[in-house]
Order: C-alpha cells, then structure tokens, then sequence
C-alpha cells in the first residue's frame, strides 16, 4: 500500500497514486498524466479508478485522459454545475476495494456543491480511517475557498462547515491528503507543509477552531478572493472533459527571423526571471517568469491566443509550456532561442525597465518627479493589511482591465511585496503603450526593512 | 551543425538527427518519434523536412507521425509501390539547404524500387560532400538486401551496383550514414561498427570491390534472406501511415488472475532470458526474449493478435513493448507482475525445459535415445556452411508454419549456435503441443570449441 | 518544510531528508549519500544535521560520510556500545531549530541502548509534535526487535515498552516515521504501509495493544529473529566510521576469460532471477537474485571477500552492488558480461538445478525415491507455524555453516514458501559439494494451495 | 567497435570512448570522469587504457583520477615539459590491440612537445586507418596553437607542419576526431562540426591547403592568442596529476545571511544570464554567465580563491560548479538562493547597469557626455579587423589587471561583439570601483547590422 504525492509546482497541485496489491487509483489527476501511468506501472500496479474531489476550476482535469489511457472508471460527486461527461457519481457511502485498502466516499459540499473527500482504511488493521483526501474541502492550516457561488455565499460557507465536521468525525489518527499546498491561489493560509493529521488540523487549523458555525460564516464572508478569467475556460473543459496534453510538451525553437514573421497577435511572454526582464526584453512582451506562469498568465492570455515564448534555454520553455498546457493556454506558436545580446547584435528592438532601489523611492518622496505617482500592484488584502502613504492600488491580475484607470502621460513606479509582480505590472503598463515606468526592486519587502 | 544517431536496438535501425542554425531534419525516423523533437530542441533546432531513404520493410516509419507533430515536410523517393500518402516525392538532385548545410538527393535504387541517397555538404568550406546518408543501399562492411522483387532478382541487383557506383563518386572523404548497423535482418556481413567513409569503403568492402557488375549481380543471387510475414503489414503501413505509438509504451501490469482471465487467444510472449525460459515458464508461453524480438516475433504473431508479456520486471515490460510497438504487433494486453516462484507457490501450472550439455549429446549419438532428432533451427546460410552430422534443419522462424514436418511422437533436442534460438524454437514445438523436447545449451558454438 | 523518504530497497531501509528555510537535516542516511545532498540542493536546502536514531546493525550509516561531504553535524544517542567516533552525543529534550521547525531528542532505548527519536513541532501551528522519527523502536504495525543483548533480554524488552510509552504520550495527531518498513529484518509485522499516525498505531499496532509490561516482555521474549554474521561488520563500522562507497557503484565488466583467471576464492554471486539460476548457472555460484542480496549475502560472504557478480544486463550490476556496497561486502572484482548461451557456447561448463513441481513430490512421498529428503529452509518460525510431514528444517542463512549436517550422497529437494530460497539454499548446497539437489518450486504455497 | 563523444560544453572539450569486445580505452579524459565509466559498462566494456594526446593546458586531466578507478594505464608523448607522474610514455609505433581494434601511436608534436595521435584500425578490414584522434595538432578546419614556447616559436610552428603531414599520410579515408570542436579557445577557425575526414581536411582546411612548409610557419608566428592565468596551474595539475571532483559537484545552498557571512574575500561569481546581470545584480560581483565560465572564470580567480556563486537555480549552480571543477577553481564556499527581487526586499543592496541601445551610441558620438569613452573589449584579432572609429580597446580577459591603465572619474561605456563580454567587462570595472559604467547592448554586431 503506497501512496505517492504528484505535485504540480505554480498551481501547488497535489495529486494522489494510491497503489495496493497490484491495482491503484489517482485522486485529482492533472492534464499531462502519464506520469501516473508510468509511476502505476513502475510499482506494478494498473491503475483501475480515478477519484475527483471536485470540479477543478484552476486546472484542466486529467481525468477523462487518463480514463482513456487507462480504461480505468471515473468518480465524480453529485450536483457538478452540470453532467461531468466522462464521469460516474459517487455518493456518500460509496465504498471501493483496492485489497486490503478500501476507499469510502464522503459527500463534503461547500468549496463546490459537487466536493467529495475520499477515506483510506486499512482492512487488515482496523476500522479508523488511516487518511483522507480532503481536495478543497481542508488544507493544512486553511481551508477551501466559498467564493464560486456569489448569490449563495453564506449558504455554501455554512456547508463547508458542516462537512469539515464530517471530516473531523474521522478521528484524529487519520492523515489528510488535500488537493492544494501553499501558494495555491485556492486559499491563503495554508502551512507551508505537506503532511498533517486531523488530529493535528484540529488543534491548530485555525479555520478549524473558530466557536461556531455562524462565526465560520463571517470569516469566510470576510474573506477576499481573485478569479482569473481563465476559470471559466477550465470549468468547461472538466465538464466536457479536454483534450489530451501535446506529445511534446516543449514547443518549437524559432528563429528571431520566424518569430517576427508570426502571423497576427500572439501573446509574447518572456518567462524569464524577472532580473533578466528588466536587464532586456522584447518591445510589447510579457513579464511572467515561469514559476509565476500558473497564477499570473491566465488573467492576460485568451483562451485559444497564440503564445509565444522567450526563455533562457529550452528546459526554461518546457516549463512554461508545461504550465501553460495545465491551464489550457496552450496555443504555443514556439519559443525563442535567441537572448538578448545576440537579439540586440542583430539590430532588432529591445527594451529595459529603469529599476528603482529603496532609497530612490524615499528621495522621490522628497522631491517627487513630474507626474508621478507610485502604483501597488499587490492583493487587495495584502493593501489593506498596509501600504505605502501615496500608493495607489490597482491588482497586477486586473491591471491589464484597468489600464484605462490610469494616464498615460504620467509616470509610474510600480510596487508590490519585492518586486516581481510589479515587473509583471510594469510588463503590462508597457504593452498597453505605458511610456514612463518603473519597477521598484525590493518594493514593499525593502520599505518595511529599512524603515 | 549537428549529426546525431538515434538507433533501435534490435532492429539495429539507425535514424539520424541533423541540425544547423536553428533547423533540423530527420533521416528515417522510427515510430516513437518524440525523441527527435526533444532532441532537436534541445539543440535549439525545430525539424523541418523528414528524408525516408526508402519505403522500410522492417519496421514503421515515423515519418508521417514526425510530420504531424513538427509540421515538417516529409521527402520520398519515387517508383514506391503504391503512393506514399504522406510525402512529397523527392528526386535526383533536388536540393534543401538549412543555412550553410546543403543536402542533394541521389536516387539510388536496387535495394528498393525508390531508393535515395542524401548527400550533405557544408557549403561554408567546399563543393565535395561531407557526408552521405544511403539508408539500405550501403552499409558499413555490407550493401542492401535486393530479394524484394523475386521475378527482377537479376535487374534489382544490377540498379544496385550502378546506385553504389554513383555514391562512390562522391568520393572517398565521404563519411557513410547508413540506416542498419550490425545486426540488422537487412544485411548479413556489416561491421560491428557504424562510422566508415566511402574511402573505406571502397577499399574494404568486399561487395565494392568485385570487379565487375555481372560478378555483383551473381553474388547478389547467390545470397539466402529470410522475410518474415510482418513485412507485408510494414509495407502497408508505411504507404499510408501508421498511427502513432501509444502515448505510454510500457503495457499495464497484470495479476495472475487477470492474466488467466484474458480472452480468447492472446500470444504469451516471455521475454525474459533463456535462461529464465529453461528454469520455468508458463505452458503455452512462446520464448522470445525482449532483445531478439525485433527478429523474431514477426515470425509468430499475427497482425493485431493480442499479446500479453511475462517478464522480469516493468523496464523489461516496457522494452518488450518498444520492440513491438516499433514492428507494429503492438495489441499489448499487459503484462504478468508475478515472478515464477510466486506464480508457482499460487499452485499455478509452469514448464521447465531439460538443458543438454555438449557432452549430453555426443553421448546421446554414442547412444541414441529412442526415436531423438537433433533439430538445428540456424539460418539455412548458416546449417549449410556447417552442420552437425545427423542433425536436420529448420529455420527458427519458419519452424511455426513447418511443425507438420515433424512428429510430435519424437523426441527433438533443438540446438542452434548457442541454445538462445533454440529456445524460442523449442517454445514454438512446446506450444505446437510436442511433449519431448530439450534444449543444447552451447548448440554449434559448443560442438566446435569442444571437438 | 518537507520531509522526503529516501528508501533503500531490500533492506526496506527509509531514510529521511527533513528540510525547511534553506536548511535541512537527514535521519538515518545510507552509505551512498550524495542523493541526500543532490535533493537538498534542488530543494535550496544545505543539511547541517544528522541525527541517528540509533546505531544500525543492518546496513552502513552514511552519517560520518555524510557530515564529511556537508559539514553536517552527527547526533547519535548515549550508551552506544563504544564512542561513536563521528557523532556528538544527544540526550533528552535537547532541541535543533530550523526556522520554524524544532526537533526535539526523546531517548527511546530498548531495541538498542542508544536509540533515540526526533520529534518534530511546527512552531508556527503549535506545541503538539506534528511528526516523529522513530527509527526502530515504533515500525507502522510492529515494533523493534529486542534480541542484541542476550543477556538482558527481558530488561531491554521492558526498555522499549517503557520507550514506546513515552512516544505514544506526544499525541494520535503525530505522523509516525521509521526506520524501516515491511520486508526489513528488523520486524516480522510490519504493514505494508508507511504512513501512519501515532493514533492509528496506538489503536491497531498489536505489540502497542498489549495490555500490561509484562505481557510485551513476555511476546518479545517469544519472538525469534536471525542476526547475520555481517551484523557484527557493521557494528564495528558504525563505531569507528565506514570509508564513503566507491565513487561508481557497477563494478567492472569481465570477459568470460578474465572472469575465470580471477585469483583465489571470489565468491560469485548470481544475482539473476530464480528462474535463470534454475535454468542454468556456473558451476560453483550462489544464487542471490539482487532483490534478496540484502537479507542473503550477509550469511554466505565474509567481509573482505573477493566478490564477483553473474547477472542479466550492466543495471543489474548496478543493483547487486549498490545492495552489497549498503553492507560493506563490496571487494567487487567485477560482473560476468556474457550470458549463459554464449557462455556455454563457449565450452564453458555450467549447471541447470531440477526443478519440481508440486505433483513431482506429491508422488515422491508416493514413491519415495532412493535415500530422498525434502529440505525446508524456511525461518523457524514459519517451519513451526507449519510444515510438510517428512521434510527436515534448516534455516537457508543458517545452511552454509550447517551442511556437515546433512549428507553428501542423500538426494535433497529443497523447499520454502515459494521456491526463491529455496534455490539460494539449493546453491549453497551445490557449492559444498552435493550433486544430487533439486528445487521445488511453489514450494510450501503450492502444497497449500493444491491441498 | 564504438566511438562515443564525450563533450564538455563550454570548454568545446572532445573526450572520445572507444570500445570493442568488452574492453574500451578513453582519449583524453576530463577530470570529473565517472561518466566514462558508467558508460563503458553500459556497454559492457571495462576500461584498460588511457591515451592523452597532449599535456592540457586548458582543463584538468582525468587521467590519473580516471585510472585510479579503474585500474587502466595511462599512456603520454615523451617530450613533456616534466615527468607526468601517471603515465607510462607512448613513442612512434607503439601499438595496442583492443580484439580486432589496433591503435597506433603517432608523434605529432608542434602545438606541444609531448603531442600523439592516435591511429586505428579495424584489422577485420584492411591495412589504413580507420580514424586518427589527432588532440590538438588537427581540427576541423582549423589546426593546434603553436604560441606556448614563444622561444622556439618558429621551430615548433614548423614542427606541426610536419605532423599534420604525417597525419595526412594516413590517407583520405581516414576519420578525424580532434580534442576541440568550435568554440575552445584552442582553435580560432574550427568549423561547427564534429564529423570530417583526412580527406576532407585535406582538401578544405585552410591551414592544410598552404602551399609550402615556411608559408605555414609564416601563417601561424601572425596568429594572435590569449592565455588565461589558470593555464598555468592547469599545465602543474597536469603534470602531477589533480585530485578528484567532488562527490557532489553542486555547491551547497546559502542563505542570504550566510552568503553574507562568508570570510574574507570570495570572488562572486553571477553566473545567470547577461540580461539578468544588467538588470540587478549584487554589487562587487563577477558577470560570467554560466556558459562563458570556461573562457573568463580563469581570467579573474586566483587558483585556490573561495567562490561563491549567483544562479538562476540550483541546476545552474550545478552547471556553473561543473565548469569551475574542470578547470580547478573549485574552492566553493556555495551558492545564493534567493532571487533578486527577494534578496532587495530584505533591504539588501543591489546594482543594476544602464542599458545603452545602438542609437544611444550614435547619439552619444553626436552629443558625447562629458569625459565618455567607449570602451572595445574584443580580442584584438578582432578589433584590429574593425572598430568604432573613437572606441579604445582593452581584452575583456585581461581588463582585471589592466584598469589602471584607465581613469576611475570618466564615464565608460562597455562594448564587444554582442554585449555579453561588455557585461562581464563592466562587472570588472563596477568592481574595481568604477562607477560611471554602462553596457552596450547590441555591440558591434548592432553598430554594423544598423550601418
């Protein structure tokens, strides 16, 4: 009996193989799923059931793909936003054999309607659960968000109360299996851990410790969330179940010659580290270093919109492509193989980002510049938490909508935590013809610091 | 600019990776075709144009597959047997250049009707080749098969002769890239090497240095080739196209209960060691292990058959797999995870095969068991250079459509050069239903080193 | 914070790379120990301790190789058996703080005088353990053995009953890591499973169900466990520090005459499956198939031997060593490159072992052949659980040093539970001199299971 | 018969294994040369001869490491500027035989005094060469360095004359495989291609085709050539023979408290890309991107000098590490883990460089700054071949010993070919306490592509 986490870095996605006496089953598979297949046969197991804990709205559902690569039967809760095409409904008490392990279904609504926690027993030994898989339901040190359903707010929050106490119930010898880790944009406060007991979550979860239902409520109502647009285009395809990932995750090389002879509006994204964007980057680019591809790339790229992308060597344009397949932006017209000496060498357009240091901020404070005015690009929450006196906010996810919010003729230094998502802000202040911007290195993080 | 070699062991087919500033080509490339993606990019280089040196026998081309997941042009050559629905048909002196790399087509035909050479130049240092790729008209040591076209045995030999003429005239700085290396079914004589030059060649081997092309054409006669039957499903193929290899190579893995409960007639493929075949196997189970494949299941399974594989391990499982997916016989049901002990210990039924020792049998013709036969399952080319008196011959290959030759009433002790062919023979008798059979481990390589 | 498991196979040995902040610790490494370093550096992590839960007597610690390549400090605890030469001493409630994460020393003697266990806090949740090593005092579903001190048996017995205690206090919310998992020597019942809660254990763990002191004292007084005589080897090496393994674990590819001119009494292993020992062998080899090296070599090898491998393919090589360098019997002369066909084909002598099947001895017991025994070689413990009537024990580690029990012109069949040591068991004896042996495979679970 | 490449990226190192019938002898090894055997075994070969084609003076030989794995001797030119400690000395007809593999040894001195070629032949075909691995006497297009006795300058020029006939005697058929390929500082005008014959070098190679003996020497006495400091300790290492990589060629990860906490004086080495390096860096570090640490690492650290390195991640602390061990500036205190976007939000200080573009230059020319020069860090090959008519021009490797030949109150900005070498020219100048520095992004390739 084996489980073996398969974690998608970005979405902070934990998937699950669970293996036993030669059979195994996936809990929450991602799009590009051979791995499972692969990792399933490695341990000498074929793997017979694929287990969602719910419908994924930041991620494409590998589970229809590894259905079919597999043979292997599909478990999907009830009341989906609609008929999960490849999926049969498990319902509460819905028991499987794997051997020895036997998996029981439990209903725990809230984070969707259609959330199911899946319980793990070890038949040769006892009748308490050894662990479960939470999905959104509960994470370490947080729980999911009740944010989907804004007409029923209150109402879904008080679900996922009820069914954490279902959860609970478990016992506290039971390990917890959640579908997120930290950095997940599916809630803030989770332990920057993987492993965890409910015995341990309901000690110290401090979602878990609230006195009542009602207060439950008006923490989660109090909550704040972002919804990048592409989370339509995701509870679609798991609905209908997507397409299988590319054979080839990594996109075509191209040549500056090719790349500048692409044919109508692709995206261009430089994933690249934000030093390297700042130093030099294509004219009309986008700032969004590969790690930040997950949570960032959705809120400015259109489904089907051709990507192109500029990276520092091709295992840089394998990750991104990987993470841009996984939300289903994955239109890749190739990558460029060129950096930016031999680029610029062959006379073709670049720019760069005047970087700002502390210290330049607080002189600017004395003696502000024409114009100019210091924009934060940070969460609301975090905002709200504290900011800077003469900020103004605006979130680097909606910043591409609100362009119109600001002036072009003024001058912008763009803020946040450190620095990296206002070089993507200042990415896209540039694209939409912003002429006078620049980037605050060490932002908010330096401020505080050197108070 | 790049030459890289991508060889199929067991079929010792070698495809070649070719890059220069940024662009890529691919001389016959083989069914699992992603690796000259990854690979090309890698090196910074997207495939543009696939060059099938010939209409392959032996194996599937990837080529249309390649073409689908590049968008590269795919280049044959002409007089194929029917219309290669997937390439443009390249001819005599048509030239594609990938910066200062300049590659001309030779039509070379003999081995096959639409033979082509690719002949590469670096056209930065001077007019003579660098290079040419002559896929199954020369070999290192040994030139193509011409048994193809039985009723134009003479005429194909002699357009072999003119087409290595032709090549030799590149001259003798030329360095050889054939499509076979040793090994390969395609040739019987190459070296147990795969880099030459056309110098080389001309001065060392014996098949370009007869003198005269009436002498060429009777050597060519002279010599004996085996076709397996596969070869008619790679010809059809390789017209149309085959359908890509499945995304995860590696089949699932099986319990005893599942492997006994498949349907209706599946062939049992064991490709563990001969070895591991002597020591026990399950009834029924053709031995074949995984690196003689390639060779010889084409001989016995059939065009979609079923086969499950029993094996020592996943990685065996999936290196079995390759082999077949690469001939096509790939219906892969799965594959049995159980070892002989444990298989055996469920009181489930195994065979073992009595080995003989060299002193086995020169006692047993001292004194002859009743109604024994010594059966030599070499080549005919082989048995007819030198046999061993009292033996009778049948080709391993040919020995499952030949068992009505023999009677299942004797007693056969099978022998080949070493016992490993022997063994598959001797699985094929066991399965045929002959009850009386063992194995000469050591076969002729024995006989002789103990004379 | 993550904790990785890095397992040794065969010995079913886990080791833990614990990390968090950019720094990590290791519970337990192994002798080859970069792969601890490799995966903290990947993971940003520098490893600055080492904590032994206590000294093995299974494998090599890695600890003082470790600590040589890293700088780490080693932990070991108190009342080792001499000066652990490469360790500072730790004791109870001494504390090690990485970031947010504490670990504290909780002395847990019993299965050896210095064991020790790191639990683990997060100190940013709260003041409950989340997590505790517990190396070979608490297994998932068993606990240690009690067997090294003879002349204490009873009072390390009631140690570790007093040690778990102590451990069960930190809470059912702690997740539970040992030192080993099922298939280890080091207990009999273990799960199958390596995850688990102290509440689980605490409910389902039999050995932690007993209900009083002297009860567990008396079912770990009851227990019988075997000590390989390597055991000591590595005693004394995880006193003084072992050497790091050698920098390429394969060892030398040789020729069948290089093989042959070895000087003096290597020891060759046959690290094949059973079935390829069965099938044939050189004359004179052990057979240990690689899995099974780690509980077999031990008892046949003596330390310092000259050991030379037979195995299918260079990787087995790999594995054979990797398992013989984890136990310090690793004067590796080098692995056999030619298989049995071509070795035999070779004039080279080998063997092939009788295999038989369980009607063969159904009817031997029918009609017994001449001065015919049935060996069995299982443990003690599964021979008096329960046996076949006629067959005679003795124990296949043990059988090397008790052949002088047995009689050279009797015809043995051996057996086990399936078959695999009951092969090793058959090679010793050939090794020694017996002619007539064969193997019977299935062994007791066929018996059983065509009762 | 198996030739495989083994090349050090960066260094353009050709390494060559060359196998037959399980023994294999390497051609100039590299110091971290586990890989050789690895590889060998793979192939089931053991290693049993080690051939240097000449004393190195640009990496670490891993020869003597090399045969002290394997137990393989190691065969050197006479001649050598010392005794080499590891090697038995090869001479003018020597020959080896590997089964039907012969390798004869050639004299070839000229680039050194120890320099050999080695020829071989495949004695199954016929009497010439197969191939000759000719070190650095004969490139692919190019041929070996004669300005290491500047002394003897002429006399070794001509001595080199006479080897590459040598050479070219061996015939046209004859496959060349060099020590260097494009990109080594060992060879100016070697072409992008690894794959040439002697025939095809004799018809293409520039320096082959001059017409006279005195003319050749004429050609090389007007060859410019740098050598890097660490030549020297390389050319001592070489001849004692150096130590071992390290077991893990990773540096161990540092955090920013600890980066900073690093005693007295480490060389900070920023190994990220140039884009990255001008947008921020830390100040008083080294701009060597990863991949030009072989051709300036040794231009700025002092054998035995403590590194710490900047990287993007730890697979390019890996590949910069890697890099530095080959050529012994392997004292490394570690690597920095933190980006610099987190790094300035800590408050920590940072530089970013200005980026100039190739209409900045023009304007500046047009409106120069007050006290501005531009500043050619180009060979001087190439800038004496053309230059910014107003540029000055010191050797970016030879910048670090030559700023006192500039002024620390002007204005500088950096220019070369592309930027890259400017980058790392301004890092030595912010360094050394310049601080009116910017690059010239573009560089002449912009200045020339823009004209």
């Amino acid at each position: 009996m084996f489980i073996q986490k398969i974690k998608s870095e970005g979405l902070s996605h934990l998937s699950w193989l669970v293996g036993n006496d030669g059979e195994a089953f996936v809990v929450d598979p991602r799009r590009d799923c051979e791995v499972y297949v692969e990792e399933a046969a490695r341990a000498g197991c074929r793997i017979t059931h694929i287990f969602e804990t719910h419908r994924n709205e930041d991620l494409i559902s590998g589970a229809p793909i590894l259905a079919n690569l597999t043979g292997a039967r599909v478990l999907h809760g009830p009341n989906a936003a609609g008929d999960v095409a490849y999926a049969d409904t498990a319902r509460e008490g819905d028991t499987f054999e794997f051997g020895n392990l036997r998996v029981r279904v439990l209903e725990t609504p809230g984070h969707t309607d259609d959330s199911l926690s899946f319980v793990i027993y070890d038949t040769d030994f006892g009748e308490d659960a050894v662990g479960v898989f939470t999905g959104d339901a509960l994470f370490i040190g947080d729980v999911g968000r009740t944010d989907f359903y804004p007409d029923r707010a209150g109402e879904v929050a008080g679900m996922l109360y009820d069914s954490l106490q279902k959860i609970l119930k478990l016992g506290d010898q039971a390990l917890v299996y959640p579908a997120h880790g930290a950095g997940s944009v599916c809630g803030d406060n989770m332990a920057d851990r993987e492993f965890s007991s409910l015995g341990y979550e309901r000690k110290y979860n401090d979602m878990l410790r609230i006195s009542s239902r009602n207060k439950f409520i008006d923490a989660k109502l109090a909550e704040h969330h972002y919804q990048p647009p592409y989370f339509r285009l995701m509870e679609k395809l798991n609905l209908t179940g997507a397409e299988p990932a590319p054979r080839v995750i990594t996109p075509r090389p191209l040549s500056p010659a090719e790349f500048r002879a692409l044919p109508g509006g692709p995206a261009i994204v430089d994933a690249r580290t934000v030093s390297a964007f700042l130093g030099a980057h294509l004219p009309g680019s986008l700032a969004i270093p590969a790690p930040m591809i997950p949570a960032f790339a959705g809120w400015y790229i259109e489904p089907g919109q051709p990507v192109v992308l500029v990276v520092s060597d091709p295992e840089q344009a394998h990750e991104a492509a990987q993470h841009l397949v996984r939300i289903g932006l994955d239109n890749l017209a190739g990558f460029l193989t060129t950096d930016m000496p031999e680029w610029s060498a062959r006379g073709l357009p670049f720019h760069s980002l005047p970087v700002m240091h502390v210290d330049d901020i607080r002189e600017r404070f004395q003696n502000p510049p024409e114009n100019w005015q210091l924009l934060d690009v940070r969460s609301k929450t975090e905002y709200e938490e504290e900011a800077i006196e003469g900020s103004v906010h605006i979130y680097a996810g909606e910043l591409a909508d609100k362009t119109d919010e600001l002036d072009k003729n003024r001058h912008y230094t763009v803020m946040c935590a450190s620095g990296a998502r206002a070089t993507i802000a200042a990415s896209v202040l540039e694209r939409a013809g912003f002429s006078k911007v620049d980037v605050f290195l060490g932002s908010f993080g330096a401020w505080k610091s050197t108070d």
